[in-house]
């Protein structure tokens, strides 16, 4: 599809359409990546917590098409040697959340790789802006996955007010469609990245019982919790959380944090016992825009219905607005 | 100021401009509520837990100006007597929030006053949708004061895919500026709903005290808990929370649920016993849109710049388009 929405984030990467897929740990794989970035949008490998094996393989499978690397900022702080392989593979982007990057920031800089710092507070754009980002992702709460607690709403506005209209700002968290799109551009920011919409297409890396379930759950079954971190023995610092598709296993922790921990031997040993597909134990980890995920599609397709819904919203925009000309 | 966006909100209720006052619990008295009117938009007296003299009172001082009233569901449940002295007012619309307001939109219908019920989760929407209310508010999380903790981007489109285009939806949380209008009519939106912009109004009931620390604050220093309720003694039901700004009181127990249940009796007191502009102890709501709020306006001023700011985004939003005809 041709290009139909030109913002300063498509001008300056030189892609067409202003969508990137959100780095989903594992989920985001080669495939995927290349698939968004064929698709004209921005792809973007999901590599979390750093399994070297795993980054080289799906480097691999993206083959010539560019795509980004995203990574968790605390475990890549912890592993310089990983930092320097990453960025000989040369990738679109280096794409870091969850602390303070700046010393990943200036190390891509030297290698001449952009950097994309994904923000949750408005204090950590300020990090962000300091250390000369190139692309700040704005995240509301609504995203599935890790996160904080504050919404796009008004982060997202506020973000564009401390750096000014020359930095490029997405916008991320519950947004799955052109509606998201259009209104993300009207808040003040370049494009969306998008997880959940991505993770419901045939190229994500997950099984059928994964996508099924993702299409029968809605964003009232998710909710923002440490409980599957506790399961998986994932020590995360600070006021993070991740959002999932809370199950039978978790529901009853969920309102007792103390207690949850105190039993987190107990609930680590029932979460490795259970089949990898078991989502009734397993997090699946989603957003709140499964509301809007009513099927698996082609990532291709995503991406057009995206910014085709989009172009129309905004074309049809000033029909809000009366024709003071015009007598009624 | 003349109209300059018309939306199914403008039309059916006969207003000047799609933006109502959230009836913040007496900050939205009936003189910020009528100020709201007179300027085009839809004035919202806040009575909260429902006081009946200070109710009298608001509309009292409202005059003759059109204005709505909202409460706690939950609380008006109990109260048979002051859900007809209410609509005995004749509102121009009764509001209520949290909790099955099916009997009361029922006892409304009857009077023939209009109906408002804000939702926080999908399935609430079905409910309001059910019981035929003529206005549903989607509330996302971001908003000052109580509610649940989902967000509106993807809640505001879902709510609209359930709802049809018939339905007057309306948004709110974390708006407050011509932007936040503009995206919420891009997600499907007929208009949207405003509290923390207004309580930094010169007509919101509130001290300078009060007021000056709203303009000090930003998003980031809110956050929602049950800390205030605990606090002040009341006994929210199920899963809402309070979005205020913490302050020294609050912090050290925001991460210990349990234990600030324990040590209820001993915060109350402490909190009790607190100046009413001792915000280092007592609570002060506000949302996220907080760091959208750099003064205190005239209320009709907030009203205006907010439509004047919105109706030149959907102006200008087809210029994110390129032209197709053009040759570049």
């Amino acid at each position: 599809m041709k290009q139909l929405i030109e913002t300063p984030f498509t001008q300056r990467f030189g892609i067409r359409h202003p969508v990137m897929l959100a780095p989903m740990d594992k989920i985001s794989d080669g495939r995927l990546a290349s698939e968004v970035t064929r698709s004209g949008g921005f792809g973007m490998i999901g590599a979390g917590y750093g399994d070297p094996d795993w980054i080289e393989a799906a480097f691999d499978a993206a083959g010539d098409l560019p795509v980004g690397i995203g990574l968790i900022t605390w475990c890549l702080l912890e592993k310089p040697k990983l930092l320097r392989r990453v960025l000989d593979r040369k990738p679109a982007a280096l794409f870091v959340s969850f602390g303070d990057a700046e010393p990943i920031i200036e190390a891509a800089k030297e290698h001449g790789i952009p950097t994309i710092w994904q923000i949750q507070r408005l204090e950590q754009a300020e990090q962000a802006l300091e250390a000369g980002t190139d692309i700040i992702v704005a995240q509301g709460q609504d995203g599935g996955g890790h996160g904080m607690d504050r919404g796009l709403s008004a982060l997202l506005p506020a973000v564009r007010d401390l750096t000014g209209p020359d930095q490029i700002v997405l916008a991320a968290g519950g947004l799955a469609d052109g509606r998201g799109l259009a209104a993300s551009l009207m808040l003040g920011a370049d494009g969306v990245m998008m997880g959940t919409r991505f993770w419901a297409s045939h190229e994500a890396n997950g099984s059928d019982i994964a996508k099924a379930r993702l299409v029968n759950s809605g964003g009232d079954d998710t909710r923002r919790s440490s409980f599957f971190d506790i399961a998986r023995g994932l020590d995360w610092p600070g006021n993070y959380s991740g959002r999932v598709i809370q199950n039978e296993f978790s529901k009853p922790w969920l309102n007792e944090p103390e207690a949850m921990k105190a039993a987190a031997d107990d609930i680590r040993q029932t979460y490795e016992a259970a089949d990898s597909d078991d989502f009734s134990v397993r997090a699946l980890i989603a957003g709140e825009s499964l509301d809007l995920v009513h099927d698996i599609q082609p990532a291709a397709a995503i991406v057009e219905s995206t910014v085709r819904d989009a172009a129309r919203l905004l074309s049809n925009a000033p029909s809000y607005l009366l024709n003071q000309d015009q007598p009624t």
